[in-house]
C-alpha cells in the first residue's frame, strides 16, 4: 500500500488550510487516503471541540472535515481520471462551490470520527462528492459538496 | 439599545460550543446581536484560519460561523415570537438538522467578517435561517439553515 495522504501531493502554495493544510501548524492537519474508491480520514478531535453541550461534537468542525475531506478526494479522484503521475505538488486544486451537511443524530466528543468520501459525479472541473460522518459505525452527519477544480497557469 | 449579544442568553450547560460558547474558552466565542429583524454578527478571524492559500479565509471556519451565528438568531426569534422574558438561560435550545453553504467568491484573510442572518419561517420547532458573510460589503458566501428546536422538560 502506497499511504501518502491525499493532502501531501498538494503544491506548497496550496498547504495552508487550517482543515488539511501540512504547512498549516495551527489546524487539524486532517490526512485522507483511499480504500477502494472511497476516500477515508480518520480522526480524533480534542476534546473542546464541543457544541452546545460538552459530550457533543461540533457541528461546525463536522462541516470542516467534510469540507476538507471531500475537497481531498474530489482531487484525487480527478487526478485518477487524469492519470496524474502522483508527487508532491502534482494534486489538481478545488475550491468548494457549495456544501451541505444534514445532522442526523449528535456525534459524541472523545470518539474517533470516520469520513467516507464517495464521488458521485466528475464533470468537467466539477466534482460532486458525497460524505458520510461516523463513530463506531453509526453515520451522525451526511455532506455533499461540489467542489471546482481550479484553472492552472 | 440593550446590546447583550443572544449566546449570553443560553443556559450554562449548553454554553459550551467551540463556536458561540461563552463557556468555551478555547473557542471563538461569536458574539449576534438583533440589528432591527436582522441578526448580525461581526468577526475579525486570525490569520492561521486560512484556506489552502495564506490570504484567502478557511471555508470551513466560514460554515462554523454560519452555523452558529444562524443557530443563535433561529433561537432569539423564536423567543420574540414566543414573547419569552429574557435574561440568562431563557434562551429556546437549538440543534442543526442541515447546513447548506454556498461560497460565491474568496474571502480575504485579515478582515472583518460581517454575518447578517435573517429568518425565513418559523414553523413550530423549526426555524429556516438565511445568512450572508461579507467583508467590506462584498458578499462572499450564503448559507441557509433549518434549525430544530429541543423539546425542554
Amino acid at each position: 500500500m502506497n499511504q501518502i495522504p491525499f493532502q501531501d501531493y498538494y503544491p506548497d502554495d496550496y498547504s495552508h488550510c487550517f482543515g488539511c493544510g501540512r504547512l498549516n501548524d495551527r489546524g487539524y492537519q486532517l490526512k485522507s487516503f483511499w480504500e477502494g474508491d472511497e476516500g477515508v480520514c480518520r480522526i480524533l478531535p480534542e476534546h473542546h471541540y464541543s457544541g452546545g453541550m460538552k459530550d457533543i461534537l461540533y457541528g461546525g468542525l463536522i462541516a470542516s472535515l467534510v469540507d476538507c475531506h471531500g475537497a481531498g478526494t474530489a482531487a484525487a479522484a480527478k487526478a485518477r481520471e487524469l492519470k496524474i503521475e502522483m508527487k508532491p505538488g502534482a494534486m489538481p486544486r478545488f475550491v468548494t462551490a457549495s456544501l451541505k451537511v444534514d445532522y442526523l443524530s449528535p456525534t459524541p466528543v472523545g470518539k474517533e470520527l470516520e469520513l467516507r468520501a464517495k464521488v458521485e459525479e466528475i464533470s468537467g472541473r466539477k466534482v460532486t462528492v458525497n460524505v458520510t460522518v461516523s463513530t463506531d459505525g453509526t453515520v451522525h452527519a451526511r455532506g455533499r459538496l461540489l467542489m471546482i477544480q481550479i484553472r492552472e497557469g
